[in-house]
């Protein structure tokens, strides 16, 4: 007899869904399109030869260590840098907060992990990261999405959302917020705006979960505190990667959080990966060592600003009328919406924009509730100078064609 | 207000414990201890030189693929190696029954986190590997404990087990077994005994859930197949792992399984870290393609036979009449028992060994029904060949001084 497997996956694989951009990003692989759909951090980024010149110093001096099982919490080499780290951007960290992860994907899976009982309501910004909706989505959470802009009505909204759950008794486990530069939608929350959401946690005694994957990466202006800085009750977990400032490939991140969820969340990594790559941790942790990690930084900063730039210059310049789109000040997306006049769905132009060989990623993705049809992620960090230019045209005039 | 975490914790998660292996190893890290308690591979089978070889080459040749983010499924260099290495130990696979993981904990994490729903029973072996129990723990799961010796009894009783949760209509999940060089047991499971649980499985309708990571170190006589090569109804998963037969610090595995549980599986590793780390897996890849694993691991086999032989010679020797311990024919463990008459507890012995500046795992670790308190797991691929003399002398003296 065959196994009819769905008569054995468990209730939350059930509703685990595969990534709509995961998906998408299928159709768009192929060499004429143009994307701006992916995430991808420039390969012109990776620091190829000072990574070389590492690994064959780790290799030569330590490579016994390097190759062997480390301790949960992380190799010490990179830990002692993470802490100085943290230190320099404003953040008083000592040992018991800091866990080193398998990317930040693995600090929202385990934060999901220790925290959520499938139909705990969960507190998201409308538009949200996808793969912390996956995350918390595999737990069973029930996304509750709080439109997060720069404007300042959130926190009443937020407030109000919070009042409804308090007294229904359904406390949010957490509230996800990706304060800088957001993925999808490009903005920076605001210092004042930061304190009123810290107001609302100590208020109706909640936990912030604080995720910044592109902090360092801020072409102008000032540098806003993270709500954890801020924090004075600890209630804030922060979640940090190596992805978009030294390279995707090493799946490294970490999570800094109170002593106690630490603890927690070095019991589940246990069971979930036993401990981070060794052989990782140890180069990244002696490429710190050398300074070169703000070297590189330095360099990124450079080269996404002059494509965040040009993508600027080019939608001003081809976009119709109407249509606009955020000037994110780092990172490396902006969202752009078209009017409702316009009569278009993102959702069915993203087929016709690869049919004129462009590609971005829906709007609808990103927003728990399926609004978002009016939007489309861009990212500007991936394609080369030029074909920013051309992507820009093509986008404009898939969308000219199907103003209605 | 601060906040009281423990209000938040997730039901699963207040049921996950501290590894007791991990909290073990810490009172046994003090150099003159004599440790036959981790579960380490020797740093001195590390490929150190070949891997610095390699990086470089791929560093040279394709640092930019190798810095960016792979396929959830893994890197394709790696992949097709993989499925040659399959091929070559017998096993048909297909590119859509493989999954790379990162490390086989994370193989057994995801496989929980598809099947398991909290108390779901599943059947695990007494003695089990703790990293399984762990994984499967923090999900919730029944654990049922069923002798699985190379007696031929377990058969029989898995049998009864298996009758007894079917009349009470409590379908057990999978049934997860260690059949090589058994952690902790250092058993094999006969072929005929894969047969027979083969066939109880499809009497049954279960899902087989097969770790191997010892395998490919047999010292001495011939390779059992795979149960995952016997199966030919398609309900046994296979996790495999670089860690013993390449290098730990790499957290790089594998799963083989059934194409539909491979689909399922992919999309839990999406939410869980996105994709395993390109840059590993493109040197393990390139390490495969050189030939340079299948030399690895004759390496690894002639250093541990030499380090197993070494024990036995000297457990002979020195340990009093009555203890009796298992004789591996491969691997990196033998579990070593006390018989009742000595009114020895492994629980408690263990401290009066470490210090005697001896240490072992107590094989209580290893049981879900907290019965084992006569065995303790003796590793021998860590410590040196003096080291495991002069240990194994410490250990039958605090033995024989403790004898009721």
């Amino acid at each position: 007899m065959l196994l009819n497997f769905d008569e054995f996956f468990s209730i939350n694989s059930k509703r685990m869904k595969k990534s709509v951009i995961r998906e998408l990003l299928k159709l768009t692989a192929k060499p004429e399109i143009i994307s701006f759909a992916g995430g991808l951090p420039s390969p012109e980024s990776f620091p190829v030869k000072k990574v070389k010149e590492i690994v064959d110093e780790v290799l030569d001096n330590e490579g016994k260590i390097a190759l062997q099982y480390s301790a949960t919490e992380g190799d010490p080499v990179l830990r002692e840098q993470l802490l100085k780290h943290a230190s320099r951007n404003g953040m008083d960290v000592k040992e018991e907060n800091l866990l080193v992860t398998t990317s930040s994907q693995q600090g929202l899976d385990l934060t999901a992990k220790i925290f959520i009982d499938p139909g705990d309501p969960i507190i998201v910004e409308l538009p949200s990261y996808v793969g912390g909706l996956g995350a918390f989505n595999a737990y069973g959470a029930e996304m509750i999405g709080v439109p997060l802009d720069e404007e300042g009505k959130s926190a009443i909204l937020l407030r109000e959302e919070l009042k409804v759950l308090d007294e229904s008794g359904n406390k949010p486990k957490f509230i996800y917020i990706v304060p800088d530069f957001q993925n999808p939608a490009g903005v920076t929350m605001s210092l004042k705006r930061r304190h009123e959401i810290l107001e609302l946690a100590s208020e109706f005694n909640l936990i912030i979960l604080e995720d910044s994957p592109y902090r360092e990466l801020r072409f102008e202006g000032d540098h806003v505190p993270t709500i954890y800085s801020l924090d004075t009750e600890g209630r804030v977990i922060l979640l940090g990667t190596f992805s978009k400032i030294f390279a995707p490939g090493f799946r490294l991140g970490w999570i800094l959080a109170p002593a106690e969820v630490i603890t927690k969340l070095v019991i589940a990594k246990q069971s979930t990966d036993l401990c981070p790559p060794t052989f990782s941790q140890r180069i990244v942790g002696r490429f710190m060592e050398k300074g070169y990690l703000e070297q590189n930084i330095e360099k990124i900063k450079h080269m996404y600003r002059r494509k965040r730039d040009i993508m600027l210059d080019a939608f001003e310049k081809y976009m119709p009328e109407g249509v606009t789109w955020t000037k994110p000040e780092g990172g490396l997306f902006l969202f752009l919406r078209v009017p409702a006049h316009m009569g278009i769905d993102t959702d069915e132009l993203f087929y016709k924009a690869v049919d004129r060989k462009v590609a971005y990623v829906v709007g609808s993705a990103f927003h728990c509730d399926d609004s978002g049809h009016d939007a489309m992620r861009i990212n500007f960090s991936y394609p080369t100078e030029d074909q920013i230019v051309e992507g820009a045209k093509r986008l404009a005039t898939v969308i000219k064609e199907h103003i209605k």
